[in-house]
């Protein structure tokens, strides 16, 4: 059987942009990390290192540059959507194009009790993500937006269980009815179209996330994962799909009997590995999957 | 438009099992990096809390240090397919199973110019790596083997160019026809069935790799990288496919001239980002794809 | 001249402890990472292996996770101070320990508008850092406590410059009269006593820092740093002393002029290494020194 | 009480610097990261934010760059000893430098059993350091080298105790006669003067340091470290002093019991956090100390 060359892709992966809009006395920031990346008729590169149908991966670069100012970034998926479309329409031998973003937050420092124009501190609570993928030309050209976060890092101190369980013969654990449950949570949601209120659909669609992961009493992670995408789900017909990947970041109690001390969870080992993962998608059903949606260039989101 | 529970898995990641084999004066060790994952019968979880299909990951880590003295732990693959075959053999409501593995390397030490018996110095050259995939049950049961290093990082000081490749608007790079290449190399192939010689082949792909990537002169990256892959799949028919995953990690000639100093390829800035990345496969034609063995669990491989 | 035992200390280090407080429905939660050290009569177990003067480590860690329930883990500084005493008090051949801790913050989860009970996510805006030094017993004993933080980054958009500097051979780097000024900030200071309200103190002591890098017009970040320790050293009585270590975030504005696009100090690249470092002390004069509170342990603060 | 300026240092960190020689076929590689820090009059830049004084940390790149060519990267000690005799000798203001070198090692490849001329794998195994401080002016001026490795990650499966320790009412730890001892080692030693053969002595030093480490029968992980400075000082006349950094990276023995599989200290658990930490010098008596030397700048050394 003959050798032959596979699927490819290649690009420019983090580079770090930093927009400020300083048209007025009150600046505005956006921090990112954005990759790019190109699948087309590249093969003559790889079969010949014949570079002629190549656009250098500097270029890129520059222009993921240049369009923060020239497209503006306000929101990563806009300005994911710009590149996107720019490399699929002006880049000759460019059959799709793949931008994948990452956001840091920054808040607003407040000085004398009054939010200061220009000063900010890095917000850690999560890092936002985008991934645009743009394929084909003119009117067969297709766009997907999937949306999110990771490194959100979430906690209940009561109202979750894990009791019940199947068990087999390397089966230890005890059952609890009262756990500590954390997880440093990723989710990804696929919007349907591209004609959405980004930023007002990423807050609302975290708050709802947030919300349903502290109210709900859980019976498993797993269980708790369904409920948050469904909530969301219902909440945006925008969304197609959501997808979570959680480890279960054990918190084991820590036994202080010797010691004739009490701990009624209220003393934790908080472990590192291993960790329980978890990964589960909730979606609208009869829905077409986009598995190209899915293909991650990077581990940025 | 209903919604419902999409594809999951969940596991248990990262278990740290050492095995020391001592029943000789000269010992010998693994140091891995192991991680479960199961698909199956979980939808009650998702959807009612209902963990009685559900294996604890506690159990599932319990498995896999005890398995590494009841089986050995001898090659990553041998031990990955026995644990992998054991959650779909013999625990119910599972379908599937995913065993990924990092296999930290030791070189023993020498004293006195003699090979010591019990100690070693981890050796940092690369990470090997493997990815057993087991779908189904009895005569319909399979096994895929995907085996591999990431982190190898490899550099040359010359024999590379890169010239002659496509102009844009943002297009600003010059050509060079003598430049550092340099990649922390990820390369994963596929084997075809599980009666292979594991450590011998990863030893010979791995030279192979190397040696191409040396004497190759390089027009391109991916012409390095598809020649590297040809050369593993025309020495083992074993091999299906090979995938790459290729940062180019820039090697700035940095600019002396303002100081008067001579500056001809010999002093550079090894920069950190952005990097050029390069994805590409090479294959075996008219073998069936496996989708399933490539759809990895965690970011171990 | 004969080879000697020098200095040397030993302990656990980053024990992971989690303390939730739940005697009432609105739980609250301490999420640290404490380290212990000690010095003392421990030349045997170096000189000949002799093991009978040195506690475990074991049991250092077991008193760490023991004393967040025997002695409340209400505020870190309270808490080291409580775990290096026993060390010193009550394990013989003790001469002095050190116990260092770093906090990380969590934030209270919003549901429905109100402050969900037992809810919360990782606030990554800054780690807090305590490091406690205990010396000798009885009434000669003393006790240091040095507070702080890290991985607080922090930018401003304008108000910084950086011109009028020295020149050598070297120098290639043009003045500036508005740049981007970002640092990810290490501040310690140290207490004269251990009477203190230490979460207040905390507050005002990192606002003040804050507000001061935002209002002050920078001509130098070494200036900022001063007039920001300055600033705290004059509003707390109790503070001896100040440190910082400011690694220089460069953002270099990128040059967009070959595409005919303007940038007015709006789109940066954020520049990874190298960067620029400062380390600056700010003192109250007169005040005697305190070599040994500054005796980091681990890289912990 | 006035509030004043205290210690205080800048510079710029983390320069990477690639060097190849190239005057033959058979090229040579350096790989480093530097990191040059000043001290001096620059009270002006904190006080008032005057820069008259003050190198931009730009220059001080600029420079360590051109000394890799201008005089030469052979061994990391002369090169900093050179950038540090530049700064302190040719930049007014200066009064002392200090110059931290990590070196990034790499293993020439083979190429069909012959060594590749221009071709290398990044080496693992560990990170080669140095640390110069240069202080004052012509004669008055001394330059003090400290050299060694970091990141040496080095295991013993038998041949180690700990036992007959003190036990406290929190110790729970049972003593074993034969453990699996193993660390990340960090070595630093002080050399009196500089004249000598760096290379030689870095290589004859580390192989002694390991050597001790595998055959010296361990009662205690003290008694290792100091019989390995002990065992350096005696080969080396030119070594003042040496210092040790090593966490004890715990291998728990794994209980296999509860499935019937026997585990005679075959299978452990390495475990992550927390770790004992053990901080050591081995001295020769009678010299002088030397504070300076050991005031680290950076996190590299």
């Amino acid at each position: 059987m003959p050798i032959v060359l596979g699927p490819n892709r290649y690009g420019k992966a983090e580079n770090r942009v930093v927009r400020i809009y300083r048209d007025q006395a009150r600046h505005e920031i956006r921090d990112i990390n954005v990759s790019t990346a190109l699948r087309g008729a590249f093969a003559g590169a790889h079969l010949f290192g014949d570079q002629s149908q190549v656009l250098p991966t500097d270029s890129q670069k520059q222009t993921a540059y240049s369009f923060a100012k020239e497209k503006g970034l306000v929101t990563i998926e806009a300005y994911a959507l710009e590149l996107g479309r720019h490399f699929a329409d002006t880049v000759e031998y460019v059959d799709s194009a793949r931008i994948e973003v990452e956001e840091f937050l920054w808040q607003r420092v407040s000085a004398g009790g009054i939010e200061h124009d220009h000063t900010w501190v890095r917000s850690g609570q999560e890092v936002r993500t985008a991934a645009v993928t743009i394929e084909g030309h003119g009117d067969d050209q297709s766009a997907t937006v999937i949306a999110g976060f990771k490194d959100l890092t979430i906690l209940k101190s009561t109202g979750s269980e894990f009791a019940g369980f199947y068990e087999d013969g390397y089966t230890l654990l005890e059952p609890t009815n009262d756990r500590v449950m954390a997880t440093s949570l990723v989710a990804q949601w696929r919007y349907v179209g591209t004609d959405v209120d980004w930023n007002a659909a990423y807050e609302g669609i975290k708050t709802i996330l947030i919300e349903k992961f502290a109210t709900l009493h859980s019976l498993a992670l797993q269980q708790t994962l369904f409920e948050m995408g469904k909530a969301a789900l219902e909440a945006y017909d925008s969304l197609a799909e959501i997808r979570f990947v959680a480890p279960n970041k054990h918190h084991f109690v820590y036994n202080l009997e010797p010691f004739g001390v009490e701990n009624n969870n209220e003393v934790f080992n908080a472990d590192d590995r291993p960790y329980g993962l978890i990964q589960v998608s909730v979606l609208r059903d009869e829905l077409p999957a986009a598995p190209a949606a899915w293909d991650s260039y990077t581990g940025l989101v």
